[in-house]
């Protein structure tokens, strides 16, 4: 877990060791744009007991660098613990004495789903630049695949941040008889085109690294690891606030900084961001990096219908709640509210909270009583109807 | 010239036609830090005439990827307008009917002036990494020696926005005598974390760069095209605002878009920046953009007065204009207050404006009436003592 998230102590406890699961589908998947995946699997987790009326099943959609792994302990490694483990446990917000909870990995993602890395059918070498791009809505068809497959025929909330919060508002249009409630932290319904363009320049680095060869770097037993690098800084830095670094790096110097060598490390903060690139540059997959980016920058429930959001979300009958951070300058508070007002115009159910926070974007994994309590009072109201009853 | 430019005419005219000149020194020069270049050249262009009293002299700094050619059409080039075309000529915010305008390239440039690019005396190769790291100090100390060589012991004003208004602060700092006015726009006294990190996020594209070759890739018969690609992006976008990126790109898909490839240019925004960052790549040399950068990062005059700003502004003469603009995110209006706070506080004649643009960090570089008749007013009631009547 990040040290941010130790700032603040949370409530309950940890779900403890977790196997993740392998969900496998023979039936092929056709994505919006038309590719087709013969086989698929999607890799997942689940925290908690699916309950005798399968009311309390909660799916959790993780956002551009997450995995199926959100809560626990990797059970054969213990210091990997999952990336929401703050928010799901035994008595906490997403609460496993209460709730089943669902965690998979994206289907095109690294942490065990079909994705890039994996063998295509046809000739047995890695997908790499030939796995089809993903959008959001393939992600909530395939999660809709899982959820069958799981005897799950409604859940009582989908709950994401970020790319999560999109692919749970996706939900709730989709399949509006499949979700209870949506909690959608820190989203947009659609980027901006600064967000986009820091994606692209993301993107760009990658594709730039002599070590990508056009997405096929797996072949040539090669890692574009300088891409990726650049592309985690640029992610960590615009996912903070300029008051957060100031209060942990300021301009205090590094250890070993040598003044003479322009190309050294000089100061904490640049040591800090450039070993968290370089951490990430070899447990992260380039293509699924850019699959993920794609996937954000497309997403745009509205232009379905001319631009006209509360249109899109006409099919929606799930109870929302909507949560953003007032220091969060590439999903603002402004795109939260855009959603609301939607919502509101549409004559849906609708709680919004703005949460003052200094942390940016990163709140949203990080460990904050307001944020927690406003979770944790909205699921705890929820009520488990079995599906058969909401559906009558 | 940037076609941000376009969007408000400016005043004055054009100084037409320039040709850059080239000031040669034999005496070495030696860095803050203690490395000596053995012989060294500046490269400069002058607008205007000098008077008879040498006494309308005005020095002009330039930025991170600025150059000599500030003003007026290259001579053998008329498509290569200089970089602040709309602020220097005749009628124009610093008049070259009244004034004498020198702008020099930073020694480290590509410009002209002796960098990276140049021979080693030693070996006769290029520099490269072998160039000693510079900081704002240098440049004004290597500038004071230009002005030495030209006859001018006084500058009437010294003017520059972003890292060239650091140069003015220093030169306020260093040569009081020398100095009677600085204009510092958009400029800070010291960068942030944030700040800083976006220049290693680039710093380290150009490094990781697989054809950077450790600072050597002239010998190499290499550029580090990708890396310097990347940098510009970032340094593009950080530069601009969500607003105006909103209104000049919006969501506009590009027209050859394949949403099927990851890899592709999708949206128009991106096939800007990419464009820019690629023209970019091949005229900017990459170790000369490390210490551009570098001295950003360094410029601290409070450091030397253990933090106390109004301490190291202490032996500052000059009369202080200082102007920032409102969505300026990368040096944002609270630097320029807190120059300001200090200079007022060391009881120094100063004068601020914060200017309202929606066109961000950019916005110095850009034609904006209120901004031009700041500069335009300032200079008009310059007056422009001999330099042995002000040290008398």
């Amino acid at each position: 877990m990040d040290e941010y998230s130790k700032q603040e102590q949370g409530r309950g406890a940890s779900v403890g060791a977790v196997h993740p699961q392998l969900a496998k589908f023979d039936t092929p998947f056709t994505t919006v744009s038309g590719a087709v995946l013969p086989q698929w699997e999607l890799c997942f987790e689940t925290y908690g007991r699916l309950n005798a009326e399968r009311s309390n099943a909660v799916l959790v959609c993780h956002a551009l660098s997450g995995s199926q792994h959100a809560a626990g302990v990797q059970h054969d490694n213990p210091n990997n613990v999952g990336w929401w483990d703050n928010i799901i446990g035994p008595g906490k917000p997403l609460d496993t004495d209460r709730f089943f909870i669902v965690s998979s990995n994206n289907l095109g993602g690294c942490h065990g789903s079909t994705g890039p890395t994996h063998p295509h059918p046809e000739d047995g070498k890695a997908y790499g630049s030939r796995f089809p791009v993903m959008t959001v809505e393939d992600w909530v068809h395939s999660q809709k695949k899982l959820a069958e497959q799981l005897g799950i025929d409604r859940f009582a909330a989908i709950v994401g941040g970020s790319l999560g919060g999109m692919q749970a508002l996706r939900w709730a249009i989709d399949y509006p008889e499949a979700i209870g409630a949506a909690v959608i932290i820190a989203a947009s319904a659609r980027l901006t085109a600064l967000n986009i363009a820091f994606n692209d320049i993301a993107r760009s680095a990658i594709i730039g690294d002599a070590n990508f060869y056009d997405g096929n770097f797996y072949q040539h037993n090669a890692l574009p690891t300088s891409g990726l690098q650049v592309a985690r800084m640029l992610g960590h830095v615009t996912y903070l606030t300029d008051f957060l670094m100031g209060k942990k790096f300021g301009r205090t110097t590094h250890a070993n900084s040598d003044r003479n060598n322009s190309q050294a490390v000089q100061f904490e903060v640049e040591s800090y961001l450039r070993y968290q690139g370089t951490k990430f540059s070899t447990r992260f997959d380039a293509n699924t990096y850019l699959l993920m980016t794609r996937a954000l920058d497309y997403f745009d429930p509205a232009a379905d219908c001319n631009g006209d959001l509360v249109k899109a979300l006409a099919p929606a009958t799930a109870q929302f709640l909507l949560l953003s951070f007032s220091s969060d300058w590439r999903f603002p508070p402004e795109h939260s509210r855009h959603i609301v007002q939607a919502l509101l115009a549409g004559n849906k159910n609708v709680s919004y909270l703005e949460i003052e926070a200094d942390t940016g974007h990163d709140s949203f994994l990080l460990t904050n009583a307001q944020y927690h309590n406003a979770i944790a009072t909205f699921m705890n109201h929820l009520t488990l109807d079995a599906p058969n009853k909401c559906n009558a």
